[in-house]
């Protein structure tokens, strides 16, 4: 059905021998596999079985294939997070538009508390056709980066901080009351989900 | 700087005399002004000074333009919501994609409780080029429509039940938890922000 | 009292010496002894005791029975379960209707995302005579299938989910708003409850 | 589709002119048409259009229907209040319940903080084939009263209380808890959902 | 200033050694020393510094004095528990009413949902001249209790339970809710303040 | 059964004409009547009724009595409020306690930004032999009081303040967290459970 | 005790006639009083009696002082806001900073969806002594002005927005979770507090 | 830009290595490092890296300078805090307003449940510049300390408690509601931040 896009698994609650099953008949019948959430532990299990498939730690994903699908994307995603330990997250989101025939440009902490570091990538914020933006605690840089283009924003909270970021619902509240009208948010921590409907948004 | 876009005003919490002071401004520069969240009240007054303004008293939302503007997005934009009660706020975003320069189609209470009403408007749900999805209560209709196509949905919570819908936050928390990838989700009652994200995503 | 009910052990928080003390007593003038939410570790345990009781790691119930109650419900109980990581409060579900004498039908991984495959079970749904309906995250499946039956539906969150799933939160909320009026709820991840109200429901 | 039961329309929230609209098409073609929510300045105007419909205020219900149906259920579904304000949800049950074809008992104002005045209804409670309990407060209705029966229980939680009753929150995640199992639960106020419920398993 | 009463150390969060060396002051100069909040580890330091201590490892309690103080209250203080995984948190309070110089009687395991298991002990809670009650789940217990009797009730809501239950904050709503008046509320598992306050109200 | 005490109605949620209803029942047979969360409109009525009835505006208490009820407890009850706007709650504790046989003393007005206004009434504090507290916002109060005394300590909180006072919730979690142990809490704005409670404790 | 300081009284909650009370006391012996929450219909009453007194609506806020303060802080303080409906919180915070004898600067609608118009405002911002910041809906401001300045921010979240604002809530925990570290936060709404502590700390 | 302060690294979430890849880069330019948030076995592992860094187990503060910087605030800081558990986060604070160049004086273990204690530290009140008050649990310290002093109080609540405590979210909303105005608040056990923003007031 949904032709040219990765299978995707996703990889919590389920056993690395479940999962190894599922990839075993997708692998007969499609060109890449995608497994989000996955531990290190089982990634191991697995890589084991599939011997060319690439783990990457940080953002907990495996991605099976036999080479990068061809660019289709109407222009570049530009992902962005607010600060480092957000990169896990957004690691998820470009690994997937890029899995999903995106070229993808990545800015890292570039948070609201300076913003003059927001503005050096001014070049790569209007160049974009559509942006995924990741941040925690406060969640402001999504209504800040999304005043800037006239360009969907994807807005992705994570759970980084603690106290008050209620483990990122303070950051998913501030991004649904963004004062810019141009974004729209998923859930949290959920890079996969900021990825795909990025992907989905810039298909020709 | 947004050209081709209608200025908007944020009705709510502001007096008729000030939102008719910004008309007045805005007016002399713009092809056209679109103001939401506008009681009736405050309505009658400003269509007063400006005659020409068209009220649409369901969704609160003012316009006033010359002449539509020409349809310019990459294809139809269909808006759906689950009950007769979230109508306004799907016509909300509807008036706000169609003012942005959208064809808009619309199809109303196909809630997921008689889930073959909703498969009669299949031809029309494959048909568009974005989705914009307005449910309360258990907020179940997105996700089913977005496993239909292959096209970005957003999704609208709205603050319609009672109990435990929350004011619309049961909907809302649904939403984010789409089982479909293809979800991205607004405030509660937004329907100007989904419209307007509808149309963002969809300008060619 | 509860004649021809099995008398039933909440595992939780009690030690396996606990729990096969109470076993022994129940176990002289009872037919059947299920303990729900058993550790793997206190089952090997109370196995070594009770060598005839047979475990069931996924859901975590242990049942001592010489054999297996006869059928006397009024017609089958189907438990549905949205996704795979709602397959053990599911199977919960079912081992406590079958020990309470019910004939059991079970259909699993058929969420909402993907709607065609829940028509394919079309025939069970429609012979059953009650429903237990297992779902996490969004929590939508039971009001779709609420709406294709004239029967009972007894619907349970579960846990499955991250962020703003809540911990069965938003699935409990979605399900208490179903816009099907034949659907109750029970407590999250209460598989028991929902397997014990079916067969409640189900005495000829 | 739904043979012999009456079609229902949820007042709330539409205009007494829709809901006359939609009685009228309903009218030709069914039994009996019950309206829910219904504030009484809109059944004064549809009592006006339709003087054959009987309103009960209390329960904020009107009913249009040329004879009672016959009774059909199992046996007598049994409705109790905790509180003699929990009394027009508890009616809501009631009507819902008999409009469907049940004979119904009810038995109000047997809190559980005069255990007493609940025992001197045994032979009622031990007689039901279903059981309706709307408590606000602490909901603790429902499970004494399950405790005492081998029949399915429906707990209706009220959002009678002030302070930390939270709307009826309280009552709500009381019932979820109750430690009898023969238990399941609906929305806040949702005296309908659990009348139809009660006839939906009182079905022969 | 509190004469006869014992110095209390809340043990959570504080090192074995801290423990010991406020242990150390305290028993050059009091009659008995409670330490609450213990854990296993803990005590074993501490036991093997101070020989004469006893750890009761349910109630999570080590009390060191020389001899049991007088019986100095007004009556009896019965300590009920409405579910076995309850009696940690009520021994917690029995052994703190009886360091401070009361007759405390117990009484376990009466829940609601079995109330013919709570009136087999009617004499123990008419003698009773203040009631400590803990419940956990929906919290039912103090207000069934309360009603039965013309003396103050300690209600204390515990952690037990699981989904809904939302760690004790159900039981505690519930109690603030009790349509008996003759009851007042502490922390969640805070059996020690729940004994304590008993002690005071038991003052002669 | 509870001899000597008066018998109370709560009046929230009844009419004038129940509320009277039940009045003219219970004036038969009992000493005294107190109605409490009475509205100014429906007192009016109901003293048209009962030219002796005594209505408390600002408690919202109607007293009907032939004689205040003997002293009878074991000594004084100390009913303080924090702020001015908690006095209404304070007075229906205090009209509570003496309607119930009580000599009741009052200090309002000594909140804790203050803390030399609350030393100047020592003597009253240290006279009592229970004690009500009111408080709203952060809830301090109880806490502090409860510190300079060896008397149990009944908390109230009230629904006073704003934003993050959370309608009460703030001040009712502070109390439950008071860290003097002679401390136990009602409901928001339960004046009236306060003031039965310190009743029932002064009971001799 | 604060010499030179205003008296001030919380209006709500109190009666016209309690405030002119206190405000006729506190004239006798004070320079000026500031009366805060103070209703339109309840001003107009103090009014009639301190026809000298000012009456300032947007900020529900009347003055009543012979002659402004000298200033006396130790540079200009700045109250800012983000929108349009957040000024009546920044000027209940300005006059009160004002009659606590500072300089004050103020900066309107600078919300950081167009982060151009906030830099237009550098001077004042690096001129500022203090800053007092006031937003609503996603409560982003504070943090980003913060990041600008070597100066000490109190941030004051106001109950501007709807749906996911949460009265306020969204932006206090923002506020509270600013990357910026020189921010610390008062109540939702309370422009009082936030000015009286910009004062404190310009004190020289 | 922010001469004279230390550089500052968030430890939490970040491996040792990254940690000591950025001080290597700030030590070259920075007189003084503080890392917080860090835990003890990261910090032996920076430790042997950067032999002269101090590292403050309780605090987990780690802080490399050569020499500590000269005295140059306007006053004393004094931070404060209510319990024992309160400590590691007072600590926190003192340890960065020491290195941001501020002469600090403690006081710790002065709840007010126990009022007498903290009146003995009356002059170390009275002579502070600035105030750090941390306190968990019902979080009323700051409200009685700001109640004798005319000068700014950072509030810090603490996760310090358990049940109603909420992780120090009863403390934090308790501060906002404090009834003395010349307190601010910080995110929960955020000692560094009080200790910045009381730095940032006590600047000349
Ligand atoms: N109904 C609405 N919900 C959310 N944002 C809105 C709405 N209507 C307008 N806006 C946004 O508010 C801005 C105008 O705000 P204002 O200057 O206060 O009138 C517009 O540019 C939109 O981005
Ligand atoms: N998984 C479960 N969830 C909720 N209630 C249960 C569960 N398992 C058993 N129960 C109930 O707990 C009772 C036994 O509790 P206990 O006496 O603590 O073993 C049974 O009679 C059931 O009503
Ligand atoms: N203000 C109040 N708050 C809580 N409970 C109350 C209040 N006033 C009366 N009650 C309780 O409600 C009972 C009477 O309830 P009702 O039969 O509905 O009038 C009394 O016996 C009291 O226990
Ligand atoms: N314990 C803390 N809590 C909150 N913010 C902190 C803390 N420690 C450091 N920060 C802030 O985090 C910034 C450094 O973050 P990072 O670049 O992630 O190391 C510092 O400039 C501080 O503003
Ligand atoms: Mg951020
Ligand atoms: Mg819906
Ligand atoms: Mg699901
Ligand atoms: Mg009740
Ligand atoms: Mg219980
Ligand atoms: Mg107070
Ligand atoms: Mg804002
Ligand atoms: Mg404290």
């Amino acid at each position: 059905l949904r032709k040219g896009f990765p299978e995707v698994i996703f990889g919590q609650g389920k056993t690395a021998e479940q999962i190894a099953g599922i990839m075993e008949k997708m692998n007969a019948q499609d060109d890449r596999v995608l497994v989000t959430r996955l531990s290190e532990q089982k990634a191991a299990h697995i890589q084991a079985l599939f011997p060319q498939s690439v783990y990457h730690a940080d953002a907990r994903v495996l991605l099976l294939e036999k080479t990068p699908p061809p660019i289709c994307g109407r222009g570049p995603v530009l992902v962005m997070s607010a600060g480092t330990s957000d990169i896990p997250v957004a690691k998820e989101a470009s690994l997937t538009a890029r899995a999903m025939g995106n070229e993808v440009e990545t800015v890292y902490d570039v948070g609201v508390a300076g913003i003059h570091r927001l503005f050096s990538h001014k070049e790569s914020i209007e160049r974009a056709s559509v942006l995924v933006v990741a941040a925690g605690m406060e969640g402001a840089l999504p209504s800040v980066v999304a005043g800037l283009v006239n360009r969907p924003v994807i807005a992705v909270p994570t759970s980084v901080g603690y106290g008050t970021s209620l483990g990122g619902m303070t950051a998913l509240f501030a991004m649904l009351n963004a004062c810019s009208s141009n974004v729209a948010v998923v859930n949290i921590d959920n890079g996969f989900g900021a990825g795909y409907m990025a992907a989905m948004i810039n298909r020709p």
